[in-house]
């Protein structure tokens, strides 16, 4: 269907190949885990030599470490065994929720080294006192992370809305709209370890950002899957971020759809009903109205406002068989259930992730949930024990997905992080 | 994001790149609709030589033809102009639907050729009668084909349900479960000519098979564009096709959005009203029953049966300003509103393009549509002066499109359709 392919290169650019096949490598040695130049060679079709050649480069910039032989029982001289190195070149992700913050740094094999979490409630807060807290708590999370000889390439930022441009064109459940958290936060940061370290501040940290959601799907991608499957899950999902808000995210064949302008899978705006109780995005009736966390607190006869502890509480009681908490479950799953029976249709995804607050409750949401799949979708390939309404795996979060994004990027282009750490 | 490129290849073999080059060549050409072999060139990076030496090779095999001087003002040799063949290669569209069947038959430029419409009521009947039906029709096609020097390539369905691997899985307002569509349209078809042609009875056509909405898309998306515009309009796009069901298609940067099983876009079936009228698909409330065309004419006085007459009839009333009518029209568009801003702020397309028989009516419906739009839609980008909602462009239809796509696939690899075609 693309009509714009550019022609075969007869010959490609030398320096642009060898740029290439140095990612290639270290791609190959991040996927597989543990493994050795010949397998490398095997999987990417490159020569012995040339991947001998990679990976003495690999290894003296620091992407990769080497001990002791290989267990193949392979003839012929016994190679030693490589993996990505557990020091040098990380990743940071900073996840903004609405009463929490977290702080994750990986290093390059996507591995959590450091995590910080604050429970605090960010509504009402002005937006760039929000952003000064994320950037003290990511500069503790640096500390930690320079202290066991991690070098981040960047940060990157997670948020409950919907995210553009380095900007929050809205995020209804922390009231910012139009608020520019890429430069307040990489501004607030630098501040930050300029006074931590006054005579050798580092360089400033490249920031992006994003949707919470999205983040967390790609975690759940690349780190939710069953063990012993090579880390891999369902390739194309929707996935479901129950937190004060609901925050939604499309997956497809491994790729995220961030839509025409980057604010799709907003799953918790789509109407119910019309009439409906206001929502704090300005129309009535939204999907967060009948199954966002307050919500359900409410229905359960919770303080609406009790947030996770409320949660805590709620799975509890319902756990004991508490009448009204499993009648708020029972009733929110219901609503869910119709909402994503009609995103199914829409999208016929392999499977539905829920996770967040969801993840807890699943037990109470799911039979509602599937009995509305099992008769709604046309398909009819979500019967109740299809399998494919699931939870999340505890695997990942949104602040590990977007530190393994920063990580992405340099798996993609290895040399020019290493031409920026070597300025 | 995508971990297994394959490495740069150092030597790509010789006639691979050969077949490649032939069809940039040909898509240059088709796409530019007139243009010259230096164009050509200096479009797809190839050498002059190179480029004459393929198009030689295309002008040989009958795909494209040469004419006259070309009116670039430019220096040197003057070049003729290359325009792609009217005679020879072509495709044949076959759209199935539930109270009509058109055939189309398009040359290599995606001009139509041929086009045959029968209205007819295809409900309660037999698949396999339907089927025998559109090959008729079809059979007719082809013989209009023949006298006018096109060979086609292949045909096409486009059916109004769930259609993999050559079956309809689900097509409720046919009635339709587990029909082999593909096998039973390309047995009749062989069947007809055979007897029509006993002695120099031609190889069979290759049939393939898809959703009519999805079909419908492409056209909008291939022949849609405003004049002028090189035919290009919107590449992000929802499609919704109105006729006696609801279909839909995603179009995502051009391409088609399938689902993981090839059953994405059932916008028909998502949820009004769980306790809603009884759908054909047997869930209850469907946006079928409030905006389909049995439920628009039923609202608006008219017989629920009475077809696209109905309709015309329906639109004839509402430009009077008969009450029923407009209210009827409006009411739908109320619905619609409500279930397009969950697909928006799920999918964040460019554009919302309404076909089939949306198109006449929607200056009615479009009213309470912009509404929720602009009320419910997260990002604030579809007020209603947006221009984001509009009409299909008559240029196209699942029947034009399903036989661009037969076409398309032959501009992907000319040489395979001569080496058929030689045999």
């Amino acid at each position: 269907m693309n009509n714009r392919r550019a022609p075969l290169q007869p010959k490609a650019d030398k320096a642009a190949v060898r740029r290439h096949n140095l990612s290639l490598v270290l791609r190959a040695v991040h996927d597989e885990g543990v493994t050795t130049r010949a397998a490398v060679a095997g999987r990417s079709g490159l020569t012995r030599a040339a991947v001998s050649s990679l990976v003495e480069q690999l290894l003296a910039s620091g992407f990769l470490s080497e001990s002791g032989k290989s267990f193949s029982g392979q003839a012929g001289r016994p190679g030693t065994v490589l993996k990505v190195a557990r020091t040098g070149c990380a990743g940071v992700g900073v996840e903004i929720n609405v009463d929490y913050v977290t702080v994750c740094v990986v290093d390059l094999s996507g591995t959590d080294r450091v995590r910080l979490t604050e429970h605090l409630d960010n509504r009402g807060v002005p937006p760039a006192d929000v952003l000064a807290r994320a950037a003290r708590i990511t500069a503790d999370a640096l500390e930690s992370a320079t202290a066991q000889e991690l070098r981040p390439a960047g940060a990157q930022l997670a948020l409950p809305g919907l995210v553009s441009g380095g900007t929050v064109r809205q995020a209804p459940n922390l009231g910012w709209s139009r608020v520019a958290a890429e430069g307040i936060f990489a501004q607030a940061l630098a501040g930050l370890r300029l006074r931590l370290a006054p005579e050798a501040a580092p360089p400033p940290l490249p920031v992006g950002s994003g949707n919470e959601a999205d983040a967390a799907a790609l975690a759940e991608l690349w780190f939710g899957g069953p063990a012993g499957d090579g880390g891999r899950g369902p390739r194309s999902f929707l996935y479901l971020s129950g937190e004060i808000g609901i925050g939604g995210a499309l997956v497809v064949d491994g790729e995220l759809l961030r839509g025409a302008h980057g604010f799709a899978g907003e799953i918790g705006h789509v109407v119910v009903d019309e009439d409906g109780p206001l929502c704090r995005c300005g129309a009535r009736g939204c999907l967060e109205q009948y199954a966002g966390q307050a919500a359900l607190l409410r229905a359960a006869g919770l303080a609406a406002d009790a947030g996770r502890p409320g949660v805590t509480e709620l799975e509890r009681r319902a756990r004991d068989g508490d009448a009204p908490a499993v009648a708020a479950l029972t009733g929110a799953g219901r609503t869910l259930g119709l909402v994503l029976s009609g995103a199914v249709n829409l999208f016929d995804p392999d499977a539905i992730v829920l996770g967040g607050t969801f993840r807890p409750l699943l037990q109470w949401l799911a039979p509602p949930i599937a009995e509305r799949l099992e008769r709604r979708v046309v398909s009819g390939l979500w019967s109740a024990d299809s399998g494919r309404l699931r939870a999340s795996s505890s695997a990942g979060d949104a602040a590990r997905g977007s530190a393994a994004l920063v990580v992405r990027d340099v798996l993609a282009d290895p040399l020019a992080y290493a031409e920026r750490a070597a300025r």
